[in-house]
Parts: C-alpha cells; structure tokens; sequence
C-alpha cells in the first residue's frame, strides 16, 4: 500500500477510501496489525457461534407463553448468571441495556431522580417548608467517558484531576452531592482508579449524612476482561458493561446493587415490562446470548488473558525503548498507578511525529491516538493526556497502543519496525 | 405430547419446562406450528447470513479512523439507505435505536422537550409575560403499544377510540397539543388507521395554529412487511421501525422527517457522537447490516409477501369457518376498516373455549392471545379487543393467529385440525 500524503489529518468521512484502497485493503488484510482493542475487539469464536445459534433457534419472543419464547427466556436467564459471576454480582443486578452509553445515562438519570425525590420526601417531611436543597450535585473525573461527562453537562458536577485521589473526591463532596462516577480504567492511559477506597471512605461519610446518600458508579468498559473486577469488593452501587470490549457484541449491561431495593434504579425507557420495567423493549437475545458466552471466557480464563497481555505488552515497551531511547516517551508511567495490562501510550518525540501523521503514515498498525469516537479530532491533543500533565508537544505526538489476547511477539516486531520505518521517513522529509 | 392440565393459565415463569419437557419439544420442534408472527418473526437466512459477516469482518469501531472502521461505517451507511428506501425516506431521516420501545420513547421525549423550548421562546418574545401554556398535550389511541402508552402516561392525554375516526382526533386537539401519535396497525386485530388522512387534517390545522405545531407520529412495527408503507406519503413527521417483526434482528430504527430541521428531535442520551448526537453509543454494526439486509428484501418483495399472507389467512379463515360454523367470531371484521393481511383475531364461542385454555391444550398450534409483553395476563380478555366493542365473553375467547411468509396451506389444515381436537376435548370435559 502506497504511504498516504502525510499533510491530511485522517478526519472520519473525510478519508474513506475509494474502491480500489478498499479492496487493495482487503487482500492485504493480514498484513495489518490491529493494536486498538481498546476501542473494540472482535469477537471470539465461542461468542460468534453462541450468537448464531440464537438467531437461528431462540428468535421466539421472550414474553410469550409457549416454548420458543421459553428457550429464549432461558438463554437470557444464563446469560444473566454468567454476566453477574464476571462482575461477582447476583443474577438479580444485572440489567441488560444497549450498551454503555445507555448504561452510563440510566445512572446519571436515575442520580437526578433520585435527588429529586428524596427533596421532595424531605420538604413534605418539614411540612412543606419547602427548604431548597439546590440542584443535584455530581463528582466525576475528567479523564470520564463522554457518555458520562456530557450526560452530566446539565447537572452542577466538579470534575476532579485525570488521576483521581482520594483526598480530592472526598474534599469535593457538597450537601447535595448524589453521585459520584469515576470510570475503573481510563480508556486512553489504562490508569486504574482507587474506586474501591473512594467507596469505602464515602461509605463512612455516608452513615454521617443525614438526608442525601451518595451513590456510587463506576464505569467498568476498559477493566472487565483485563483485570479482575468485582462489584461488592469495589463496594460500587452500579457498575456498567460494554460488550465489545471484552469480545462480545455490542450490547452492555449495568450492575446495580439491588435495583430497585437497596440501590434506587429509575427507568429512562417506558414499555413492555422486560427487564422488569427497568428497561422495557423486547430483549435482544442473540446479543445477550454472546455476551453470556463472552463473560463465561472471562470468569473462566481472565488470568491468562491478562498475563499473555501484560508480558506483550512489556515487550512492546521494551523493544520500543530499544528502537527509539531517549526519543521515546511513556505517557502513564505515573509513580505509584496501577495500568491496564494491554495499554501503552506512548509518543515518540519530534517535530512531525505527530500521532495522526505517524498512524497514517504507518502501513501496518491499526491502532489511534485516544478514544474513537473523538477521532474526528485527532489532530488535536488528548485532552485527557493534557489533564494528565503531559505537556501539550508530547501530547501531540501520542500513540494509544493496546494489545488483545491474540497480539504475539511478532505482530510487537512487526509493529515497532513499521514505527521505525515511518519516523524514519517522517524525520527524512524535514 | 401429552394434553397438558387445562386448568393453569399459560403465566409466563410459571410454566417453564422442566428438562424433560424441553428436550421433549426439541424433538418435536417440526411438529409445531408457529402463527404467532406479530410477536416477532424468525429471521430470513439472507439477514442472518448478513448478520454472521459483520460479526465475523466488520467488528472494526465505525468511528475509527483506519480501514477496519471505514468498512464498518460503509456496512451502516448502505444499511441506513436500505431502511430509508423501505419507508420511503432518504438516508439521512433515519436514527438507529435499540429497538421500538426507545424509538416511541424518544418520540414522546421529543414532544414534550419541543413543548416546554417553544413555551419558553415564546413567553420571551413575549417579553417575560410567563404566559402559561399548561403541561403538553398528547393524542394516542387507546390501542397503542405500551411503550407509547406508558411514556406518555405523566403527560396531559387522550386515548381516542380503538379504531381510530378521523373526526374524533381533530376534535381532541387542544392550544396545547403537541403530538399525535396513532399506531399504523395494531398488533392484536390487524386494524390499518386512517393515518394519511389524519396527517392531512393536521397538516391544514398546523397552518392556522399561532405557536405550536402538532407532530405526527406512527408506530409501524406491526405493518413494515405486510402492507406498503411510505412515511411522505402518510405525511407524518416520525414513523417507528421494529426489525423482529419483520424478519429482521431485535434493532429499531426511527424515521425523522429531516431531523433537527424541519422535524424537532432530542436526543435522551449523550455519549460519543454517533448517530449525530441524537442517539450515541457505539453502532451495533452487525444488528444493522441484518435490519438493512431485511429491509431490502422487503423492498423488493412485498407484494409476493403481502398476497401469500393474505391468501393464507383466507384460506385460514375459510377452514374456520367450516369446521366451527357459527361458533366462530371474527373480532376485527368491522365494516370499512383495512386489516393486515396476515392477522386473524377470532373467537370460538363456548363457555370452557377461553384463548388461554385452548392455546395450551393445542398440541401444534403456536399463537397467542394478545400482545406478548401482556403475556403475564393472558388469563384476561385483552383491553384492546374490549375497547373495540367486542364483548367480555366473546374476547375472553380470543385467539390471535398471525401468518407468516413461509405458512402453508398444510399448516393452516394442522392448525385447524388441532383447534377441532382441542375444542371438541375441552366440550367434552364440560
């Protein structure tokens, strides 16, 4: 494949390639080595074929009485059991959603509900006194997702430092803060968050309260399938889960510690009464059937599939260190942070190194310079990297490197040689 | 198989299987007879073979830069051109949703977002006056699915009559309506509204109102596939698509007539982008292909579709007349009113003859007696055919038995035969 003019930033709908790329693509296919699996991954084999089967034989609508609509109810009962062991939940927590995004939302519209009512319980409790307890107040980091950031844009919310400490959650908690949502693992860095101490401490900070519990969320998308994850231990109220990152389908699911009961849930969608009412709309099994299988490979085998991607990615670092020295940079090197086992980014430092300028140049790696779906401004720098203090020229030049259960040892030689022949050509060009 | 007890109503999670029975109705699988299309369709070969390769090729993220997410996007893109052309609409007027349920959800979210703008534009052009315009106001049927029926349950409504007169609409229109939303068939007896001509109605009504414009809504689940369905020609502003009743996957879509610009629309979630921010979240690109995949063989092939329904419910019908004679009500033959090709809602008189109680003494036939998600109340005569006028004890009776595209003349005779079996057992117990 011919280098691409290295001038034009690769803007989604701006670079589609025309036929001929494509299927030039397509017979080269193999040759390209995909390193963003933390903007998806495929899905595995044992998922494809729990889908398939799904859409062949349990199509029966769950709600009705006979048996096709049974075989389908009991595949999405195991899948519910399966998805609640990945996240050491009850079976009973587990509410099927489209996806993280929707997931994300249900959390943040149920804070704002939830702070609503309990005023409005607490004014009628003062007899009408009618006390204004504000707007509804909500701690986030601001590394988050933009499901969660922007759902929140309405909400007063204090948005605390890319790598959250303790101290700075708890000293921002106010009156009316319901919520606090920080997400397990950044999805650009791989820096894991201290959510299980900031539940813990907000726990005891909560027994002082006297009208307001704050809840908590964590958004689990880049952990599950990485790391061990388990919602009592972390000791969240929700915990959301995407699919497709951990080699199911794109479908997701949100935990919530007794919905309805010990943690309160409110619906966004009104209809059918599935999910028991928590997210009506008929259940879309074949997806819930991959996600079941793919939680099951999860349960069964995560720490092999976190020592495989740990050791690549070492290596990868490793050889990157050897290729490039002192050019090299490593963006979530922090003292004293947990990183997830696949994640590496990275810039090489140098005047037209930019991220964008060196994927697009490169003719083997797929991977991207954060999460996809900013990829419309992948020209500019992370603003999560710039909110980490990375300074804003190594920002510019960064790489998100993120390695899947298949990545070898190979594929890293591959990849960093390309690296090398691109910087190469790129510094040639000065 | 055995007779089962006629006496324990069919109450979904009340009558799962044990793992005889299972196994038992796997064997006998072919010996069913599924006519219960309107709670949802297998899925063409074609859609699952269409499915199958974007699960397998095409799990690249859409917002992705390289090619892996260009191939994604162009496997959207051709899907959301299948779906316009089924409706009649261009590309660009469709928002993919995670089923029916979230598209009327966001129908009714729009209105009473639009309501509440167009309020606050005016009290300013009005110079803070604060006129009060009231709570939105919304005109369904009383027929409408509950995903209609219960979102807009907080609002200011009207459930107009089951089968919807023109005339009774017009006259529900208050200063402070802002939706009509009318199913363009209903589920339980196959009833076509006279959509059209309410549009047009509205559309003239529109033109004198001073502020608020009424938008017009349908629910299509039930006729994409049966009938043809041109959402310009119908003139309303939203027409919702449900994939599964149309041998499509569980995935929705919502038509828009010119999103954001001629037609109001806003989004309930926010996250990354997708979708044009009115509904993100990451594409569930292989549920798509199957909807655009499904939608084209519904272009192509509706009329050999809609004449094999219809036949086959004629020979149905016929069949149930000449075995039950005048024992056999049909509950949705009313005089001048359109019905799907493929439904059949029909009573077969008697006091022991309840739907429940010969659907589950039926050793082949598969139907039901209403709406799935009702499945839970099967053991009452459906609210729809009692706001229809037909009487408790004739409703109570009722069975609806939807066609498919590949029911033979031979299914109908099984179906009928078994039907003749299962009442004659079920007199003789009297």
């Amino acid at each position: 494949m011919a280098k691409q003019s290295d001038d034009i930033p690769p803007i989604m709908g701006h670079t589609f390639p025309d036929h001929h790329t494509f299927h030039h693509y397509s017979e080269m296919n193999l040759d390209r080595i995909y390193m963003d699996y933390n903007a998806t991954t495929p899905l595995e084999p044992e998922v494809i074929q729990a889908i398939s089967e799904a859409l062949e034989d349990a199509w029966g609508n769950p709600s009705s009485n006979y048996i096709a609509g049974a075989k389908a109810k009991a595949i999405i009962n195991q899948s519910r059991e399966n998805v609640a062991r990945m996240v050491g939940g009850k079976a009973e927590d587990i509410i099927f959603t489209s996806g993280g995004t929707e997931a994300n939302n249900l959390v943040l519209h149920t804070a704002v509900e939830y702070f609503k009512r309990t005023c409005k319980a607490q004014e009628q409790g003062e007899g009408q006194q009618n006390r204004s307890k504000g707007l509804p107040h909500i701690i986030t980091s601001n590394v988050e997702h933009v499901s969660v950031k922007l759902a929140a844009e309405h909400l007063q919310k204090d948005g605390k430092a890319a790598r959250v400490e303790v101290e700075d959650i708890i000293a921002a908690v106010r009156p009316n803060t319901c919520l606090i949502s920080i997400m397990l693992a950044n999805n650009e860095t791989g820096v894991i968050m201290p959510v299980q101490e900031i539940c813990q401490r907000i726990k005891s900070l909560n027994k002082q309260r006297d009208w307001l519990r704050i809840l908590l969320h964590t958004d689990a998308a880049q952990a599950l399938g990485k790391v061990r994850v388990d919602a009592c231990e972390l000791g969240v109220d929700y915990l959301t889960i995407v699919g497709h990152k951990f080699y199911a389908p794109r479908i997701g699911a949100l935990y919530v510690n007794g919905p309805g009961t010990r943690t309160p849930l409110y619906p966004m969608l009104f209809g059918g009464g599935q999910e028991r009412n928590f997210r009506p709309g008929t259940e879309n099994t074949p997806m819930i059937a991959g996600l079941g299988k793919a939680a099951e490979l999860v349960t069964s085998n995560l720490s092999e599939y976190e020592s495989h991607m740990r050791s690549t990615k070492l290596y990868l670092e490793e050889r990157l260190k050897a290729v490039f020295r002192d050019k090299i940079q490593f963006n979530s090197h922090f003292p004293g942070s947990d990183i997830l086992p696949n994640t590496c980014n990275v810039s090489i430092q140098g005047p037209r190194l930019q991220g964008w300028r060196v994927l697009s140049n490169c003719t083997r790696l797929l991977a991207s310079v954060g999460a996809a779906c900013h990829s419309d401004s992948a020209n500019r720098p992370s603003h999560i990297l710039l909110s980490c203090g990375v300074p804003t020229e190594v920002a510019a030049n960064a790489l998100r490197l993120s390695v899947g259960r298949g990545t070898t040892k190979a594929d890293v030689d591959a990849v960093v040689e390309d690296l090398r022949e691109t910087v190469q050509l790129l510094e040639e060009m000065v």
